[in-house]
């Protein structure tokens, strides 16, 4: 089902992939798409994905550091011209997501959504619409509006907005903002012009609310005209921790490792939002497309989650930065050649701190993920792999000998067996040849196993197995 | 299956209720049993759970607030009598919580488990299985072993243990001094007695572990010998909420919002946790049983968690805080006539100010849920309870006629219908007859009816149902 198309209000996607906006800190501070912005969206170009979010771009001229913007029409040109390129090599659909977001000071101190006036709130409105609108006339084939994390809509959105007013208390109060948004980009725009939204299914703080409301604010979402709803999860103010002389940010405390759950979390950690979500929107009759993300890096799982009927789309966010052909290839039947992400997350370290966003696995210094049409895989030296495994000082220590490739050896995989189930623990860079395993327990027997890939995925012959007795 | 009986290491408990450990802040510093106390728990006992677990009590002489003690003789015959008491009036069986904590200033400073010396963690192992033997030793039926929240074991649990030595670092370390006490303790109370251990199976904070790495730890304490594995979530340091003038207290954060989710929160919220490590410590062949708490209120949810085989053991505690009969008042058929916790969480919210613990629904001033074993139900008015709903700046307002009773009206439920499906939205202490429902949304048809009920729980005759079109 994952290749099956999907339309959404007249716009058919040709699979059920979605690369959801991720950060890239590639743009200047003027806001406009410069060479890397458009390499990185270009590589997720060539990997057809159905659906490619492009990265919040601001609806205001609030100050910020680099980031995309959409709100004013000198932003058009290098706008469009990113959709009209994409769009010459890729059957993708192309969507920016657009966001208003709060000021805030190195000394603290931010801007809450109880502070704005009646006029801020309307004149935010109409930024949304107007930028919704240039969306459509750059050639973008939709408009995903940003009502996740820390930002304005989420906050009216919140369990903690404390507005008494129309715009607060009551969740009918917490939706009217977001509503309001909604319909005038859809008056903006127009009925034929896909609008999407993605939100917290759970905010993941303290005082927040959980699917218990979310699943509410979805159906009332999609009521007033959404086209699809895309869940996120925290990725809050509230927990984010603060780091002297810098800006507070959101993504720094538990709700933003909720957004991204790392390599300590099971596999589609936050597919439960997307069941809660999903079936209290069928049971009202509601048939609006529901996008899931969270940790889901296998064609498997995103198969049984679109099969289980739990999600209608899937976002597959840090696998496709790791490897932007991951769609593709996978189509193609070559997942085994796909540079797997090993949710280590220093992508999302590298945002917090400020720095542009790369990926672990791609080589040091690299700005975008490495191409090549290689073909001949990695090989093992002629003593093999050597893979040895060892318990030391409570953890599993592994040792292999590096293999070589026509090309370069781009890093391995390590892989570990329990029970007869074969499950990939990481990936390393080229260069490492040993690997602690420091969650392996005794009483438990193991086996380990690695596999050396080069650029174009190419992968070794697997090693040796190394046994470990419980 | 919930009157199904269940054996642990020969103790055989009359049903798969559990009254988890919860706090009550009723005894003095001494740490000696009261009369406040006893009541407590001889209430508890009049329930007839399975298995009542006695509030955590320290191994140790460490200065603390009110807090129960086992970490000497002279706590022994206030310990017997109260085991002895409950088991006079009772089949329930009964168990005391054992707890060791690290010191905390109110200047803010805590000691963490990096701090000890391996004479410290030697010492803790002594004391916990002194502590075990006299739980055997006052005529308790088994003992449980705090390894959740915030309390040392689980200090050494958590990702975030930062000892370097054999102690920290890798899962295994981790699980050392855990290990060593549970062997200590085996050693002590001999093969015959039942020992449970009450641990997180997801700490809910950041970089802190999931159900990942807790399965792991199930698998390896019931492989040393945990005759049952208690799961609660969160309750940790590392986001509690720093206070003026008073010490830090774990559950003030979200991750305590985790350990008792409050109304905002699905039903059975924490079950993916128990469904995770179940399922594999059964595929690993080990048939430990394992009690699942958070959020199952009602006997259907229960159940229903029994049938599907992803908990052995229900642990409900608020519920049973609010009506201790509600173990025996099921049995026979009158879950109607039980008083429902509404997760209001005034019970932790009272705790976390350092006050002692009761029920948002007893009584103003109660230090005990009220008894009577009146059968002669509340009755409305004769112009009936004239319920009405309305939408008022974006809330539904409810307002009804206040019912009497022969004794007293001692509260009202609130039920809300969508899509057919009647469910309470919360419970109300007498004098108050109306309530804004802060969750509704435009879009939706609902209705609402409310109930009255008394001490016993005799309810009233349905409200008439107040209809509210979308």
């Amino acid at each position: 089902m994952l290749f099956d198309p999907l339309t959404l209000n007249g716009l058919t996607l040709p699979n059920r992939i979605c690369v959801p906006a991720m950060v890239t800190r590639l743009c200047g501070e003027d806001g406009f798409v410069n060479a890397d912005i458009t390499d990185r969206y270009m590589a997720f170009a060539r990997g057809e994905a159905g659906l490619i979010v492009v990265e919040a771009m601001a609806v205001h001229r609030s100050k910020s550091g680099p980031l995309l913007r959409i709100c004013g029409d000198e932003f058009k040109p290098g706008l469009s011209e990113l959709a009209r390129k994409m769009h010459a090599i890729s059957p993708s659909k192309v969507a920016p997501q657009i966001i208003h977001f709060l000021k805030i000071s190195r000394s603290g101190w931010r801007q809450k959504v109880s502070d704005l006036s009646i006029g801020d709130i309307k004149q935010i409105v109409r930024e949304y619409a107007q930028a919704a609108l240039r969306a459509r006339e750059c050639g973008f084939d939709a408009v995903e509006l940003h009502m996740a994390h820390a930002y304005t809509l989420s906050s009216f959105l919140s369990r903690l907005n404390a507005r008494r007013d129309d715009y607060g208390g009551s969740l009918e109060n917490r939706l009217r903002a977001p509503l309001e948004v909604l319909a005038a980009v859809r008056a903006a725009v127009g009925r034929d012009f896909a609008v999407g939204i993605r939100f917290d299914a759970d905010e993941c703080i303290k005082g927040g609310y959980t699917v218990e409301e979310s699943r509410a604010i979805a159906l009332r979402l999609a009521q007033v005209g959404a086209d699809w709803l895309s869940l996120s999860a925290g990725g809050k103010f509230e927990d984010a921790q603060a780091r002297e002389g810098e800006p507070l940010y959101p993504y720094t405390g538990y709700s933003g490792e909720r957004t991204m759950p790392g390599a300590s979390y099971p596999d589609g950690a936050n597919l439960y939002m997307a069941e809660g979500v999903k079936a209290y929107l069928r049971a009202h009759g509601v048939k609006t497309p529901v996008l899931a993300t969270g940790k889901i890096g296998t064609p498997e799982l995103a198969e049984r989650v679109l099969r289980e009927g739990h999600a209608d789309l899937i976002g597959i966010a840090r696998p496709i930065l790791a490897d932007p052909m991951w769609p593709k290839k996978t189509r193609e039947g070559r997942f085994d050649k796909v540079i797997r992400c090993c949710y280590a997350n220093v992508c999302k370290a590298r945002d917090e701190h400020f720095q542009t966003v790369s990926c672990f696995l791609w080589p040091k210094g690299a700005k975008q993920a490495p191409q090549s049409d290689d073909s001949v895989a990695p090989v093992w030296p002629a003593e093999g792999a050597s893979l040895s495994a060892a318990r030391e000082h409570g953890r599993v220590v592994l040792h292999w000998n590096p293999a070589t490739d026509n090309e370069a050896v781009y890093g391995y995989d390590v892989w570990r067996e329990e029970l007869g189930q074969w499950r990939r623990l990481s990936a390393l860079p080229s260069g490492i040849t040993q690997y602690h395993d420091a969650g392996a327990i005794p009483g438990i027997s193991y086996a380990y196993r690695v596999q050396a890939y080069d650029f174009a995925g190419n992968r070794s012959e697997v090693s040796n197995i190394a046994n470990l007795g419980a």
